[in-house]
């Protein structure tokens, strides 16, 4: 075990150092978060398929139960349960689109993790920095449960649990527990926890912040001590499902999956569930008595329970959707919690856009109206009231506007048109518009993935490191 | 499917050239044996421990339900559900002795197996041929169901089922069915099916033929018709034991381990089995109300049912016990096939030698005495009288000696000389002696092994092709 405990003295190390601003010590959170025979117990897992290229390098790394798909490289680090999806990367010869200029891609992109420490955290997409095309870096950074890496290369960082970073290059900061930045470039910056915020230059600024105490009731976080909370609760009652389908080497489909859909084989189906054409269920996606309409996706880590979604749907990597019917073309962001209850059931009017880490935690029975953006802790109608607008209310905003704990500046229409943008190219990479022939996404390709089962060393000095390995299409 | 065609057309090419002087033509076999869904559908695995060193590379090749151990490389090969075992390749630094002198050995060797095709065939040990130490080449060749090359460099051949190769060097000939050699080097020669041929330059000479009719009750291959048999119904109706262990990514043992034993995570256990102290029990290996003493070994492919086994015992890749119960220190060779029942059991005395591919299929009980050397086809104590020799009365044969259909040339006492020694170092190597401290051997050795599982595509022109791999310690 000498070497894994070697490496994580080297990755503390690291990150401490990029984050001395701070006083900021990953020790704790890196040591004793999960023991280190958890990190022996658990095999990673690489899809193999003939619909993308692949390249996995893994170089004395500890790997403990992650996902790979696609091109990366893992060198000297520790990726506990995480999802290393590959599958956006740009290739030679795409032309990176940035402001208005189009930049050429001289090779294939990786992504590359060095000297990091991730817990169950997702890493997608491809760096949206114009400044590094072909490479995805994320280095001296521990990153904490469930957190999302997307788009966004990282250097030495600490992201809280439940954090996400989203097409915003981080340097030396640290992101506190559920905070959300989208917000291009961050470097230097202390985030506290429950903070989202969205801005794009000096077109527009989004603010909410969490209460401190109602944070605490969902995600609470100290070193030393593993994090806790209504969400990791949630997680935790749902875990022994999911131990099954990780125990035998290949399952059939629990369900049928129609053409031109698909279900990953390390996803959860439990109870009456359906899945129509081009829906895309990814792996460690939880579905239980879900109603799956035509080109609805359920990325990774999200739960959909007792709910209906009419199509179109995204539910973005760790979103939760429990007691809940969506119209058509609902977004629901990264980690947003959404509970009704049998009795106290949610409904959400088609094409309402629910901002990323937004808790609907209902004690009434709730309506959303259709084309409505909705943010923040919501428990009922009148919570409602200061945390959402219409589309068409904030398309008018010109300059501000403050509603509860939420501050905007700058163009409603802009941040409106960027929102809708994003959820169209979500879809369309996900295949919600495949017609047989055209628009292939990762429900298409996603297809007929075989997977690769890898285990570390399982006694002696290197106990728990993975051998070197190097597997390529 | 495309690439799988391309690679077993370029297989087969290769394999008839070799085999030009007899205008053999492998097509028939390696083309119609196998249905190509078989080659999708199975996984690879590689075996991950630090007690000795390892390096897999695969390339272009299919390697459907394979086990791979130690250094070896697959390029473009079919291996299907085949033990390539690495695990006693030599190593830089190690000095080979050969006839009295003593050859340093300048790299780690490899096992490299190229445009071959080769079926449940077991690989194992080192080359043997003092002319290249570092590399045990396998090439241009065909191998039918359970055939052994053991230590067997084999270059343009086709060895049929259940044949073994043995610290033999081959080159351009056809083994036939159940045929044993181990001469040292053969080349461009046609080895008649159930040819038991044993030779050690001019000092001995031993050979036995079976009888066609015998050999085809047991084992017996045409082109295009897979083999039939005794042999292989008799695995055949063992096959599906075997399939739950492979649904499963880790298993625990199904009955006590010993300190110094080891059980394959692959093998199989059934009924009222006990391992004793320092037994090694090797990947698909089967034991069914199995009674394993200190220091026995049960080698890949082996089964052993109904049977006791004092100690020291060797059963050879290959070999089935059945109702049986063996004094200590009893040698069975590959693939040999000894049944008894319950109403007519076999009894082995101590320190015996069952000659490799020796076939005891009772109609009587049968006692053979201690110490004895048996070969051929024996169902009752009349047929004994023919194909067993006391080792003493061997040990005194000088010139020659002919026993039914064996005849046997050259020094006795040499021949026996040379089967002690190789005894004692199998039960040595497979860790029979340890002490607890001292002589380590594959028993000990073979503790703890984690397994990586590799798939190849499963749809497109590389179906059925594994991905290029390079896993290292």
């Amino acid at each position: 075990m000498k070497q894994l405990e070697n490496l994580i003295d080297r990755i503390v190390e690291r990150i401490n150092v990029n984050l001395r601003d701070f006083k900021f010590d990953a020790g704790p959170f890196v040591r004793s978060l999960i023991p280190s025979n958890q990190l022996v117990k658990f095999y990673a897992f690489c899809g193999v398929t003939p619909q993308h290229p692949f390249h996995f390098q893994f170089i004395r790394s500890n790997l403990a139960g992650s996902y790979f798909l696609g091109r990366c490289t893992v060198d000297h680090a520790v990726l506990y349960k995480s999802d290393i999806r590959g599958d956006e990367l740009k290739a030679k010869g795409d032309r990176f689109q940035f402001q208005g200029s189009e930049i050429p891609v001289y090779e294939d992109e990786i992504i590359r993790i060095k000297d990091a420490y991730l817990i169950k955290t997702l890493v997608h997409c491809y760096s949206h920095d114009p400044e590094v095309l072909e490479e995805f870096l994320i280095q001296n950074t521990a990153s904490m449960h469930y957190a999302n890496i997307h788009g966004s290369p990282v250097e030495g960082c600490f992201i809280g649990p439940f954090a996400t970073v989203d097409l915003t290059t981080l340097h030396d900061s640290v992101i506190g527990a559920f905070s959300y930045v989208q917000v291009g470039e961050l470097s230097h910056q202390y985030i506290e926890p429950g903070t989202i915020w969205v801005k794009a230059g000096d077109v527009f600024d989004f603010r909410y912040s969490y209460s401190k105490k109602v944070l605490k009731k969902y995600i609470f976080i100290e070193s030393d001590i593993p994090p806790r909370g209504i969400f990791i609760d949630f997680i935790r009652n749902r875990k022994t499902d999911f131990q099954k389908i990780f125990d035998v080497v290949n399952l059939t489909a629990p369900v049928a999956v129609p053409h031109g859909a698909s279900l990953n084989r390390y996803a959860l189906v439990k109870g009456e569930s359906h899945i129509s054409e081009n829906v895309l269920v990814a792996q460690r996606a939880y579905l239980e008595n879900a109603w799956l309409g035509k080109g609805a996706n359920a990325q990774e880590n999200c739960y959909i329970i007792n709910s209906r979604l009419e199509g179109n749907n995204v539910t973005a990597h760790g979103g939760k959707i429990i007691h809940a019917n969506l119209g058509k073309n609902v977004f629901v962001g990264f980690n947003s919690f959404l509970r009704g209850t049998a009795d106290l059931p949610l409904e959400i009017g088609e094409r309402s856009i629910i901002m990323p880490h937004t808790i609907i935690d209902l004690n009434e029975p709730l309506k959303i109206p259709a084309e409505h953006v909705v943010w923040g802790y919501i428990r009922n109608a009148k919570d409602l009231e200061t945390h959402t607008i219409s589309i068409k209310k904030l398309s008018k905003v010109k300059k501000e506007l403050a509603l509860g704990a939420m501050k905007f500046q700058g163009s409603g229409s802009e941040f409106v048109k960027g929102f809708k943008h994003r959820i169209e190219h979500i879809l369309e990479a996900n295949g919600a518009f495949f017609d047989g022939k055209q628009n292939r996404g990762h429900a298409q390709k996603g297809q007929d993935v075989s997977f690769n089962i890898i285990h570390p060393y399982h006694e002696g000095q290197k106990k728990g490191v993975y051998p070197t390995i190097d597997i390529r299409s």
